[in-house]
């Protein structure tokens, strides 16, 4: 930290990406990719596109608006696009929360959640999941505050119904309610219809995953008008240009071809299924996941010493060192090959420890 | 505005990007874009990352920040690369601003300071520039606030020595001079080299204009590592993938091929020379710029008018009505073929009004 940093941020710390180590060719199922390359037209555009970088993008990003509004259902100003998921969350934190606007969200959740409020000087509460990581939604009906929940949540792919979370949205008429879907397509259902019904919901969607546009950066917004102005008047104050032609190019291409999309979500949880039944038969339980990880723990093997031993032999998952989470493996759902490999190498480590 | 909208944003004004019509085919000189297209290997790396982009990229960005800690003569943790440069310049105002640390910056700049220090409610001070448009270095001396300079400064293109900034950054040793040298590739004189001394100089950069990279977005600071760290922690904090696989491929591919930047920054100065003397010709004066842009005005005709003139005839150049700026035309350098279009256009309008 150097002498000038304001002391607002004290107390700040950064969040912390799954890791990418180097040091070896890794089977890698520890930050929530896809197995599958992007659409052929989202690969073919984004190269065309490559190929005229000297000029700006469209802060507006038209193109992919009106394409996107007519895919999702909605108008095109109750659409945002953004540098990724993280850049719409940040900002609806920014739009819709202050000193008088605190934010609650569960204590398990994705973990950006606490630093986007840090870092926004908001206070947050969390509320407790229910011992089998379930959501009460009883704990938000007519609170007041701003509230974001994953749905599904992360890292226990649990989803709530459209029916309950509308009984949350409803229920706080004078708060916003962002509902962050980024694992919806793998099992979940969208409440992007709800927007159209109550002037409360931001949904937060991203292109990361279902998609396979991780590396491409593409997230967005869905609310109404008025809510997707806010986050407009946010972004053009940080970084109009904050989508770059070629990830808005691929997501074109992506939208034009989202049924090899629809078919990739639908291969994830095939294997996911698949791969569920295999650890249950290696002795794991795990949590009834519809997003593209699964959350598992062994009944007999420490989380942490399983993960360390799959990262000596070269698979990685992600684990989280904390009390409610330090049992349980945040393992992603590859190819069948990957699972393969991952629930081979499993058997190996739990013959040698057991 | 929704209702849930922080009332923090009341007086908030958002920065006005560059118009982009679609109405017709325009020779768009209004957004200082370079005339010519990446560099080859910077096409060809982003297109094959293309191929991959179901994986994040790397949050480090550590093959881009080797090779290009190496061309700017820094250690690699005295970089961080960010989703263009407004996003570093965001960062700066966040991390080194706030109630006890006010900014300035001249009166007339980059229009997104004001914005920057408005969204993060910061106080800031505007620092006439004198008649001629210079600014008076000693208006920054040991004024012990932060500090924002573009140099050269825009719409202006004026710039000032390395001696100058060196006297403002070592007589204001408890506060950070933010130098922004977006431009500085087109004829300016880098302080990159200073930051081996001060602590407080952040060099902020861009590959959109001289590296023809304005639709990939790729920014970055460079300053000593404890400044460095404080930018991390907002980045982070906010958007750890902030620079997504392709340009950062772009990026590299760039600095390989560096030879290709310099020859263009040269072709641009030698076209805008030509330009400046063209100008002179039918009547405009305008300021000694270094840039890739000319700011000048006609000494019978109105600014706005030839603008919008300009527009109506398929030229497209900026046009800023404030009182000190309005009788000027901010003209990017383009092509020779762009430029020459431009001096037609305008003396077939000075003949039509005049």
């Amino acid at each position: 930290m150097s002498r000038f940093f304001s002391s607002k941020y004290d107390k700040l710390i950064p969040y912390t990406p799954g890791e990418q180590p180097k040091d070896m060719e890794y089977v890698k199922l520890n930050t929530n990719e896809s197995p599958f390359p992007p659409t052929p037209k989202a690969r073919e555009y984004a190269k065309e596109m490559a190929e005229s970088l000297q000029l700006y993008s469209d802060p507006e990003l038209r193109e992919l608006m009106k394409i996107a509004a007519e895919h999702f259902g909605v108008e095109k100003d109750e659409i945002l696009f953004t540098n990724g998921s993280d850049e719409i969350l940040n900002f609806a934190f920014m739009a819709f929360c202050d000193e008088k606007h605190p934010v609650v969200f569960p204590d398990i959740t994705y973990g950006f959640y606490p630093v986007f409020a840090d870092i926004n000087n908001i206070s947050y509460e969390k509320i407790p999941l229910r011992e089998d990581f379930t959501i009460n939604t009883e704990d938000y009906i007519g609170i007041n505050k701003t509230i974001v929940i994953a749905n599904p949540n992360a890292p226990t792919g649990i989803a709530l119904s459209v029916a309950e979370i509308e009984k949350i949205v409803s229920s706080n008429p004078q708060s916003v309610v962002v509902i962050d879907e980024a694992y919806v397509e793998f099992g979940g259902e969208s409440v992007i219809p709800l927007i159209h019904k109550y002037d409360n919901l931001l949904v937060t969607r991203t292109f990361s995953k279902s998609c396979s546009m991780a590396g491409a950066r593409l997230g967005f917004g869905i609310g109404c008008k008025a809510l997707i102005q806010d986050l407009n008047t946010i972004k053009y104050s940080t970084n109009p240009y904050n989508v770059n032609r070629m990830t808005m190019a691929a997501g074109i291409g992506t939208i034009e071809d989202y049924a090899y999309v629809t078919d990739n979500c639908r291969k994830i949880a095939v294997t996911r299924a698949w791969a569920v039944q295999q650890l249950k038969e290696i002795g794991f339980t795990m949590t009834d996941s519809v997003a593209n990880f699964i959350f598992a723990k062994h009944s007999q093997a420490d989380g942490k010493r399983l993960y360390l031993m799959l990262k000596e032999k070269g698979v990685l998952v992600r684990h989280f060192d904390t009390p409610r989470l330090k049992d349980y493996l945040r393992i992603t759902v590859g190819s069948e090959e990957q699972m393969q490999i991952l629930i081979d190498t499993l058997k190996n480590i739990l013959e040698e420890i057991l």
